[in-house]
């Protein structure tokens, strides 16, 4: 082993893992923040709530769910299940992704659009931010709030809070 | 070649060679899915269809395309060339992408948005399915198909089918 | 050192590191872009403007901003937080990005929703062409153009020039 170049090769084998790994993670959270939309418009109960932890919370104004079994209830539930019977879409923005270690922070902004009497009409606007925690399964969501981008300085203060610290 | 070190920095290149072509791939399809929307929305008839293999399909509900030469008529069809002349955006959402070999899938909902007189209207929602594989001139579309998401089951089922064996 | 495989080695190391930083390039385009929305609905006037180099430009269909106090007091004017405060959704598409060594291209439509008279009405779509640069704080933004989709040939165009050298 050559002192001169074997220590820079090690170095540059530990970088290239760690960067790869950076990159990775970034692409799993955008994945699965990506998978949202098209299961939920699904009905596909169990694999929306598999995005989020056993515990995980998904707090959307006026409607908390504490965990994975109260998520599939809310795809199950009468309402959800006649949005998407008549034909709806959760649209997702890109989602902005930091991650810090283990935890990762995802901020996008969404759509709902229904269809009304042969029309389609965007019925909400949104501001999301999605907390990502690195488990056993992979990437999981832990906690994601959604407020209504309708003026209100909580919803325009959940956008601004991009950082895993905020 | 001492044997304590340098199998592993094999093994490390190796690994490292094999994960970062996953990550170029899943980068290069939702390129591909990205270039889309603003290729068929500017009229660019060879380069939309270039998206896809030589025979890859692309079916929209009631239009069936066999070819690169149909989807390039389609792009060159008086009501594509009307819709694009009054104004109009074929806006997709982040592509759900799973990659097994040289094949891949990417899942995702689109939102067709036209002018009319004077107003933008979400005149349609569909659910999308692309089909890809890797090819000499890298990955192309081999089937998309996309379906209304007015409530039908075919468009929901279509949403759920995120893997590449589904 | 053998010469049978070492300098097949520092060849792989030498290409692994330029491979990664092309896709971490990629991302961190992405990400600039991803940002946007969030930060302007947001108003966050700093942030928006430092997703700009000093002296970047963006140029929005009768509106000319030409550095980034100028970006900083569009987000502060009267009609951006009269439209936050309403409630309003600066929606991105997939960002379709081309690197070509310190310069990308990043192109994708838009569309704006506000909320009037308790509806979420899409105002406007529009054709995106970004033009990045690597500086010393990272990739930032030197020239956006964003022009309405309503059928002029120009904003066609813009959509079809997502090379760095178009």
């Amino acid at each position: 082993m050559s002192q001169a170049d074997t220590p820079g090769r090690e170095d540059r084998l530990d970088a290239l893992e760690q960067r790869l790994r950076a990159v990775e993670d970034e692409l799993a959270i955008v994945r699965q923040v990506a998978a949202y939309g098209p299961l939920v418009d699904a009905g596909e109960a169990t694999r929306v709530a598999d995005l989020w932890t056993a515990d995980g919370v998904y707090d959307v104004e006026g409607y908390f769910m504490g965990d994975r079994s109260a998520i599939e209830a809310m795809v199950e539930s009468p309402e959800h299940q006649g949005l998407i019977g008549r034909g709806g879409s959760h649209f997702l923005g890109p989602a902005h992704v930091e991650i810090s270690g283990d935890r990762a922070v995802a901020v996008c902004e969404s759509v709902l659009l229904v269809r009304h009497e042969g029309r389609v009409l965007p019925a909400r606007i949104g501001a999301n931010r999605w907390e990502f925690a690195r488990t056993d399964e992979g990437w999981r969501c832990t906690h994601r709030v959604v407020r209504a981008l309708d003026g209100s300085a909580e919803a325009r203060a959940l956008l601004a809070r991009t950082r895993v610290e905020d």
